[in-house]
């Protein structure tokens, strides 16, 4: 029934990109978060009610792997799955993909769950339940 | 006896660099922020502090004239000096100076302290007499 | 004929946010850059384009001021419009209005066009032309 | 004889915190762009000098671990090694230390030589044998 996989899309903004011509590779880890948190929203979790309610979602790890630059003006899918749940972290796993389909780059990313004072604590029941029901199987 | 000009160096990162080959223009906020913060540190009132002590200083008005590019690796002066001091809003200005001496722009922003709920707030007594005590003559 | 006003929605990313709660005052630049590359694709001219024939446009002057600030995830529309045209510069206008209607900030900036070696240079009679023809009244 | 380790000094920029109060993950990937231009420079390729050259340097992978946040104002201390040099592609490895010596992040990153067309090419040996002769272990 939950989404298992979510697709955004993000457009390469002129200041994103760097004198190599390309999108600098700290760029995406923004379109990630846009990502994760489109996928969070499509499953009735929005991120920033998760915050309202004093849950946050700290970055612990994070990896990319960069097969092709994508350049000003190019109209990218993020698509993105849920691969791992646990009671205090989740990974979400990211494909940027090309208009003609190639993969651009291939991420993941470890979030832990915190209080405002930065101390690890467990997911909401609910939050917990619905990640649960959206997993999808890690890519590797 | 206070700082009325305070000199802070910024090294364009590669990162602020776009695709025309220079900093990209929005890059000089953050650059005019260290200048205005270095200032407030020189005076004694470090910008971290002032927020722990629930006073914000939200950007009201902005303007840059953009004299010449700035490259990679180019080692730049903010030559910042405070212009205005109102109960609510004080006016910084800048210079960003090239290492040949030449400006490569010329900013001012106006910021008022407002309450962590956004309300506008006067200055605490200690922080305005500081900032008067360091006023400049406007540039213009 | 031509578009006299364009309006393009951002939405206010995580990234994008700074410890007052509220989308950073530098960001704004990247919505406007947004607003002016959008106006110009549908005019015809998409800046790639224009890039890849050598006329680039740099950033010659800014000024923003701040209404309200903004904040995560709020859905925000960049009104463009276009309010000088001379053969060496263009100047473009900009409203960021929140999804309730009200203004977040009025921006202009202007633009010079110049040669790849940063020359100023005048702009080929079509975009000319069709900048023309899409001009608006300033606002002020 | 050449630089092993490399010490670069980053203060994190308002503008690089978010409203979690702590400086956002996308942001650590210029700091670690600084240590390993940085530590360039310092065994005597300056990597302005080396893109004048057409030696262009894309990042193919990257990894980050985040062990502690860091926070507006923080003095931090990139330390940069060289572990992997091969033909077409080196790594390095970061430390992100913070002033009472924690470690905040631990990083690597993979770059590979390209041309300015953006085809892999091998490393000019004056270049290749400069990053030989300082290279340190792999943490792990």
């Amino acid at each position: 029934m939950a989404p298992r996989i979510h697709d955004s899309k993000v457009a390469v903004r002129y200041a994103e990109t760097d004198q190599m011509g390309i999108a600098h590779h700290s760029v995406y880890w923004m379109w990630f978060e846009i990502g994760r948190t489109d996928f969070l929203k499509a499953l009735g979790f929005p991120y920033a009610q998760l915050e309202a309610q004093g849950i946050l979602m700290a970055v612990l790890d994070v990896h990319c792997r960069y097969w092709a630059s994508v350049v000003y003006d190019e109209e990218l899918t993020v698509r993105t799955r849920l691969t791992d749940v646990r009671r205090l972290k989740v990974t979400f796993e990211y494909d940027l993909i090309k208009p003609d389909g190639r993969v651009a780059a291939k991420a993941s990313t470890v979030l832990g769950c915190i209080t405002r004072e930065g101390r690890p604590s467990p997911m909401p029941p609910p939050l917990l339940q619905a990640l649960g029901s959206a997993l999808s199987p890690a890519a590797d």
